[in-house]
């Protein structure tokens, strides 16, 4: 392209002049319009206090309730006309405001400031997002506990380097990300916990003169307790940063078991079957089945991950109190929020809707002489042999099965003690890949036994 | 929020079930629209060549390339209705075009397929963003010029850890940006030389058994030529990647700068000061005015060098061709390249306004005893003391000056021969902050004679 | 460098061959011996309860413990031979044992494999971390409120935008970071509750059938249960990468207060004077105080919300259970648990030696009219005037006070009436710096008697 | 852990108190000693400079040029002792050249600062580096090479989604990431272009008064030119991460080839046989080999990236000219480029000893109608059959032959006819995976005959 070309894509870009710039560059109302619901429930909650504390007559706060409630009705039903003269949400509503019920409107933002303001409704919106994450973690563990029951005596591979190690049970691995997202859930409640404290009242950064009672405000809107420093309250982006903190670990988990769907859906594989509902097909080869949303699925912590490198950037270095860099905050959380309870929903539905394919699982499982360790510690449990010729002898079995091309549990007694003259009938309680799941007791360990008790305790505490 | 609040928020956002969420998870039209001209320009160019080669009738091209240009003009005057049911932006146009020719459309997809198309559209948006960026590089790189040559002699302090270390020229230091952001621009051009190859005629992944010309669509799309292997045209993402290495590193450089901005505002330094049109002010103090550009610019890098940790993520570990983990590609590309945009055109806004303080920051270039090291070269120079010697009487006469409550240039020569008795009258000629600055004449230093060199060198490449 | 030179220097690098790649590639033992106490520590809980469950006699059980402790004594004196053919410390420790002990030392493995005893190791060695973290940040609270105070009535200017905004505390400053870093506390101590679980027991993935007592391995090891699913107990790292996103907000925290100090330690600012163990100084220029540690301070949260990038990164989409690539776990995480520690004692050490000067900080808060919302915050509660009237009101009092070369509380009464006659003497009890950070009572915000509150409320706590 | 212990642990750690907490943070002797020649090279060429100039004594010159080598000498002999207390290898040296040469060394300073010392220093290292990337994907280039040439014709899966697609060759799959090597060649040889210009003589930050040649010194260090502002020379490096953004992507490549090998090695995959070296075994499983090796490739972009984040994390927001951060560059560098090198010439090893299995590779190619679309393109190309017609027809042959149980090719006539009259024998040249492929013509295609000429082309280019 000639430099014309560019430059007049360049200079048409932002052929309006440097207000255009500063406009674009500067307003936030195109996005932070998402906290409408929350801007106005701080607003509600800061009027009653005004009033209950005489700041403001009783008249001019029951003027301000009704107007916040019209306002938010012309939100919430789509009549309201956002401008970007105005900047922000908290000035859209505050002007709509003031058309809404004239004077009175202008005590509203008594002993406040657009900076605490703009803290507790980021505040309450990233406490949404922390509440509906906890809620979309339940509904997957609860798929992943039906797929644990039905198949907690399934066998398939246990891998390690996808390299087939020793048989465990489909209700183990499920159980494995059971596990996996109950940290996380436990991750997301502290942080809601920790971050449940009110900004409101810290005013533009120094706190107010005003004799307002930050207790009522932070009790109204949820909150357990106001925050102790103003300067902080304003400064504060942790609540975010740790949702985001929260959001990346969870999606790394997804990613996992994504990548485990993509590699057990192909042909190679076959482990699964996925429903025509999360796949793609072709037109002309019927057997083809695309796990695409598994593989959006396993893309997601890209973004989730890079929301939280961007803000931890933007905040990295920044001196107190409120600075214009935070306003970067908002689009990276909503991002992340979005694409998070997108991909748990798409998760659950996958899970809910996948099958099993239990041959597959159990020859798969079977093959590879997976039992040998199953082999070599029924030497040491039983005959007392030490680990390492333990070890000796079941090589030596191994290589005698692959010799006449069988699996372990094939091997005849009498060829098994010519390798080694203690081994007795009893070995075979241990071989075959259902015997060695049955066998592997230990707490924790891959038995259906035990994997029907994790079920049972999970199911008990996710109610 | 109780679980039955939070579980109901999760149901309501995903109420319409599976099909819904996949749709959510899957469609791509709500983003990749923007690249509706890059497609239709692919579109033609392989129209085009269909005719050319008779893989494909006269007739039907013709058809197919009025067709093209009645659904572009749709797109562009706003009438085109896009579906997501149509998933993309490649199915909305073929379906329109469906509409619009009837069966010819279905001679458009001969011997191409979705997987080189987007790799096509995506290509060619991103070269278009090379180029826009080369542009506003440019702009800002005038705009600098400009400051340089106004104060190639106009004295501040070089600071070393935030300390005054020795002073330099206003128009030293604007050029070293200069510097900075013609590397940027180096580093855009390399990128579109490397990036400018057409993966058009990939195919799916194999490439086709139609004889088609891939050269002559290549040359149609500006490429330089067809990239060589059809796997890799359908799997790579480089091109991306590398625009987002650039825009990273650029920004970073905007963010030095930015943070320059708001250090020199503060009431501390007072070394600019901005234009209205980029700051915000106080209704009642005002005096006060906020660096809100420089602070957001400042903040951008952030969001750039999170898409690009965003799509890195995404990309690791992805086996070849295609598959859809790649669609996450164009938003982290989209929002990266429009921030730069607006950070480069913010930033070439700012610098066209801003006034340096003469004042303040000759002020500040002369505090500190700032020319301690001239005196000392001076020493070395001319009385040829060894380092170590020079740096002492260097101290004795700084701590002498302390006493005395003066700076270096105002020491009496009596005072200065106390110290040390080689001293001359010509040691005036290197302390006071001007003469400093002006024997600082080493290629590359900060002297207002070389300055001006460096202002009329690059004002002859740029033109 | 020619191509010759460039080879020659390829090929010296791996002049050795294959193996050497190998062996440079796959080994841990240079980065894992610092866990040798933690696989020591391991390696005896497990001996124990194989001796307790009968699995293996008395008397071997004598000798492995009485071996290991040989052992480990050797390494803390540092005699021990670490070898790399022996690939990691499991098998360094186990070899020497078997010198040590002889042939019971091959009964210690015994249902035990290396992927537990990896994830054990690494878990009780992160937990030593979060530990000294958590001391460390105690440490440094204590340091701020021996600041806080001291100064809970020294007044400075509070920012916004780095534009004086209101005059705050420097108390209310040194608490702000209190409540940062406490969340760090908060968050650290949470970590620590959530991974305190032991995956010993686990064995390669499945669990053992060998009747281990996997509570009994847990409480030696001051684990507060084992983990409930063995496949997960072996591919978990979310306590590394959760101890990474702790320690990552915690050092953006650090960053942030040592910007702080840079800047206000610039000639410009001179609001503290570093002590010299934490700056370096100039041959030349004795005025001059680097503030090295504080610029380090700030650097560090590049490695450390790096290495939380790069762990994310290797964890992304690796399917169960254990697969190589997790070996990048540790250095990782050493790296960023000895920068955090040396952040944080470097931090805790500036705070106790710094020194605020007073008069720097008030002449700042005093400038730039900062008490004027104090002044239109008087005016609505005690004249009651509408928001926008008080603003204009002063507005024009300021504008005043410009005019006339003064500050707001210089002006007379009668200048004052002569703007709005309403105006009462009571106004200079909000006018003047002192008077506007005594007025502001609200909870949490920065009068004296708030800020002592909270010195008294958090030495309680810390104790 | 009790608050004791852990206090304890704190406190041991830096029992030494402030002096050896800063020492610790601030001294760089630890890693920097590894620029030990680079910074004997830079003082070299400043000696001779200093001596052709006039500046220093033929004499003196002579004596630093010899009391350098011996310094050189002593640390490639290992008999140098490195001291912390002397902060930096430009101090150890320079310290060390004072005991051997006496006072002539303290005129090696004049004219030069650490802040220009360093930043030559760390160009010339991260020079070294480029080059050795560039042999070490020379390397892997020419092994792929080996790889395609011998499998040109090899069929074996294409994958999208990992489902199989269309066959394509072995040698076309190798020949991907010759592409994908090539542009990391390319980034790599751009980034050295742009970085090979000298600070060396920027001083401090301003330049100097002293008649210094910077071009003589520029070019005996083999750069093209000197930099040509000199604040900027000792604020940039853009250099480190220009090769950090190379490495990051080529590690990114790297990655995507070791899952496939990681895939392909597989017991449901088995397409290759890694070679012993690289990978590790059971000692009871014979058949199991763990891809260790391909494992920590894969692995190696997270260090290598979060070096990059590192960086850039640090250098965001930094003002002109030298702080203290920017010490923080090396360490990041240093592991970044010693992990690439291993992990290129470990793939470069693999590479070389891997076999692909190709009855494993043909059978897995044919399986799934893989040559459904090279129908469908026959009834397009011969019969001018719309494309949607010849999908139809092709979805109905698919289902023939799948309830046949048969594959496309094995179809006779007479049962094509059936579903579209119009098909002749011809058709059986497209089907079957030999033909497919060997039909693939279009340039970078897969067929055989393009990928040798493919393999010719990289042959000579590469020599």
């Amino acid at each position: 392209m000639s430099d014309t070309t560019s430059n007049q894509m360049w200079g048409g870009r932002f052929a309006a002049g440097p207000d255009a710039i500063m406009e674009a560059i500067n307003a936030s109302i195109g996005f932070d319009q998402r906290m409408a619901a929350q801007d106005i429930a701080g607003s509600r909650a800061h009027a009653a206090m005004l009033g209950a504390t005489g700041i403001v007559s009783p008249i001019d706060v029951e003027a301000i309730r009704k107007g916040l409630l019209t306002v938010l009705s012309e939100i919430e039903t789509g009549t309201f006309a956002f401008s970007t003269a105005l900047e922000d949400i908290h000035m859209n509503v505050e002007s709509r405001l003031t058309e809404v019920i004239g004077t009175p409107a202008g005590r509203l933002h008594t002993a406040r400031s657009r900076n605490d303001q703009v803290a507790t409704d980021f505040r309450l919106w990233v406490r949404d997002q922390l509440d509906a994450t906890e809620a979309g973690l339940v509904a997957l563990m609860k798929a992943l506990l039906t797929q644990a029951e039905a198949g907690a005596d399934w066998v398939m591979p246990g891998f390690t380097h996808l390299q087939t190690a020793q048989p465990v049970t489909w209700g183990h691995h499920m159980m494995a990300y059971v596990e996996m997202f109950s940290r996380d859930l436990s991750r997301v409640r502290d942080a809601r916990r920790r971050m449940n404290e009110s900004p409101l009242g810290a005013a533009a950064l120094a706190g107010t003169s005003f004799p307002i009672d930050r207790h009522m405000t932070a009790e109204a809107l949820g909150f357990d307790r106001p925050m102790a420093n103003s300067l902080d309250a304003v400064s504060d982006r942790d609540f975010a940063l740790e949702f985001l903190s929260c959001a990346s670990i969870c999606a790394m988990h997804l990613s996992r078991f994504a990548e485990e769907l993509v590699i057990w859906s192909s042909a190679q594989f076959r482990f699964v079957t996925l429903s025509d509902r999360f796949s793609t097909g072709s037109s002309i080869m019927p057997q083809k089945k695309n796990p695409d949303a598994a593989e959006l699925i396993r893309a997601k912590i890209g973004r989730i991950f890079g929301a939280n490198v961007a803000l931890m950037m933007v905040m990295k270095g920044l001196p107190l109190a409120y600075s214009k860099d935070m306003q970067e905050d908002k689009e990276q959380v909503f991002d992340a929020a979005d694409n998070l309870m997108l991909a748990l929903a798409a998760m659950e539905g996958m899970v809910r809707d996948m099958s099993a394919n239990r041959d597959s699982l159990e020859r798969a499982a079977a093959s590879g002489f997976s039992t040998a360790t199953d082999l070599a510690d029924w030497l040491v449990r039983i005959l007392d042999l030490p680990f390492r010729q333990a070890h000796h002898v079941t090589g030596a079995l191994v290589a005698l099965a692959e010799k006449k091309g069988c699996d372990l549990p094939d091997l005849a007694l009498d060829d098994m003690q010519g390798v080694h003259e203690g081994i007795t009938e009893a070995v075979f309680e241990v071989l075959g890949v259902h015997n060695s799941v049955a066998s592997r007791l230990s707490y924790g360990g891959t038995a259906p036994m035990r994997v029907r008790e994790q079920v049972a305790r999970w199911q008990e505490i996710l109610g």
